[in-house]
């Protein structure tokens, strides 16, 4: 069962995938956020990409090193061609010029189209809220979930994020999914065997399971909200689709050929509204407001968004990363493929 | 059992209102808008509403022909102090000043304070639709939902709204609020003396109820998504509270004095990313792709957001409004109140 820090981790990234033929800027930004997702506890997003990442190089889906192209812009807005670069490669700049434009104009709205996956949307909302900003992330990929009503994959998980900056330094950071979990979660329960809440998953014929297999049998996720309020989780993922898919040229979910992000980022800038130290002071007095209510039978506690993550950060960073043996034996055959031997 | 042709009911309002002291542009706006509630099915926005209105002129909480104060601006963004005129005339002020600053500037946010309740949010998103832009609306009020895990109320509804142009003309327009259901569910459900569906609301010690009276008896509505997915409507709660309620200046909904609602407008507008012809085309595919999805067993059809209720505006068009015999005596009575005299 190997355990490893995390700064281990990212040096068998940064080493994987330079010798995959990324630049090493590049290569140590991946690898970073990979980490990252693990050391938070969203092991879905983390060091088990290096594999796919390193498979989708060879089978030219990604290109290393792609130059990033700015195809129209205003004061306030981009638009941006990823040419097909690594989605954090590309994120990360958008969210930059999002931060830029925002700094010069209040608030900005920035899409890009043509990249590959861009892993956690925190990470680049988070970057917003260093600079007394709120940032928005709101990205589509392959389609998963079924529409409210339907059974059959239209939409993808439609994931959005918002961080806002607080007094105590942590940023308040929501980054969901729109469907009733992400795909990441039924994947897990696959691997270890294990049984779905009812209301994650349908099966081919639009019955509700709760056996992972059934996801991959035909199967489709649903949409956030349930029987008596599905028809939300669906309308919000109707509105990611939109904005990241058709407002970025990306595409939507349901079109075949679709791969990658399409992404839809928004910084605005809070000093236009009122003074950012009187923003964060009422954030963090709405925290403790809702952190004070009284439980409801069964609850332990209330836990605002981005909570959990933060004390799996701390914790991860005491205690190392547990890596199932699976994962970590395709990552050292991967690292094998390009020519880098990873001791057991 | 009255029903009644909208006309009728929007000639109603304004002599209503003007009658109790409120110009006569205003007038007409919000019984335009109130009785365009009635006609989508929203019953609980529509012209019940002016019995709540007129007793708010007569205790002085909202104020006919206030002046309408911007108290910040840059060229895309705006702050506006309502100074507590009703929420109909500010927000479409509001919304006029979004969509000006998008023409010229691609985006803009405004933010709206001290304001009376502003009715359904699709009727300001809807306004940006029309220009060729994305309408974006978050608005807080008064507490009323629990957080996830807990049994107070410390949020409001926290509704939202997206309104996209179509090719079809008819705009496709997201309008909900975070919470399981608005309250106004719960409202006519008691009024009809009928059971809720389970996981709407929770009675005072944190047990779900499907007695609507347990609402109005120290319970409280739940954040949208059920037990599994409860953190995540909570979380888009939070959201709409910070950016509608703080960055607004308007106050959160745990704050005890808090009415009225705290704005949030956005305009994007599309040109920037796209040409809206082909913004338009692909938005009908995705519906196109949506709607022709297998059902799922016990459904008959996929609903896109906001087709109910432009099924129920025509079917309203021809058949009239029917009023419920309490609502309409109360109106009667409130009319009267201040002079008017509503035959039977």
């Amino acid at each position: 069962m190997p355990i490893f820090p995390a700064k281990y981790l990212i040096d068998v990234g940064i080493r994987v995938f330079e010798a995959a033929g990324v630049p090493e800027d590049e290569s140590k930004l991946i690898a970073d956020l990979l980490v990252r997702a693990n050391m938070v506890g969203q092991d879905s997003h983390g060091v088990i990409r290096i594999i796919q990442y390193v498979d989708a190089i060879q089978k030219g889906k990604v290109k290393p090193g792609a130059q990033i192209e700015v195809v129209r812009e205003t004061p306030s807005t981009a638009l941006i061609n990823g040419n097909w670069g690594f989605g954090q490669v590309v994120a990360k700049k958008s969210m930059e010029i999002a931060i830029q434009k925002a700094k010069e104009n209040g608030i900005s709205t920035v899409c890009a189209f043509n990249l590959y996956h861009i892993g956690r949307l925190a990470d680049y909302t988070e970057m917003a809220s260093k600079y007394n900003m709120i940032g928005v992330a709101m990205v589509n990929s392959t389609r998963m979930v079924a529409p409210h009503g339907g059974r059959e994959r239209v939409l993808s998980t439609a994931p959005l994020s918002y961080a806002f900056p607080t007094g105590s330094g942590m940023p308040l950071i929501l980054d969901m999914s729109t469907s009733a979990c992400a795909e990441g979660k039924i994947r897990i329960a696959l691997h270890k065997g294990e049984k779905l809440p009812l209301g994650y998953i349908i099966d081919g014929e639009g019955n509700l399971s709760t056996n992972p297999e059934d996801l991959y049998r035909g199967g489709a996720i649903l949409p956030m909200g349930g029987e008596i309020a599905g028809h939300k989780g669906f309308g919000l993922a109707i509105v990611v689709e939109i904005l990241a898919g058709i407002l970025s040229g990306a595409g939507c979910a349901y079109e075949n050929e679709k791969f990658g992000n399409g992404v839809f980022f928004q910084a605005i800038n809070i000093s236009n509204f009122m003074q950012p130290e009187e923003f964060k002071r009422r954030v963090d007095g709405l925290i403790k407001a809702v952190k004070s209510s009284k439980l409801r039978p069964g609850y332990s506690e209330i836990l605002i968004p981005g909570e959990l993550e933060y004390r799996m950060l701390e914790k991860r960073s005491k205690e190392g990363i547990y890596v199932p043996e699976r994962t970590w034996k395709e990552i050292q055959a991967i690292a094998e493929r390009v020519g880098i031997n990873l001791l057991d």
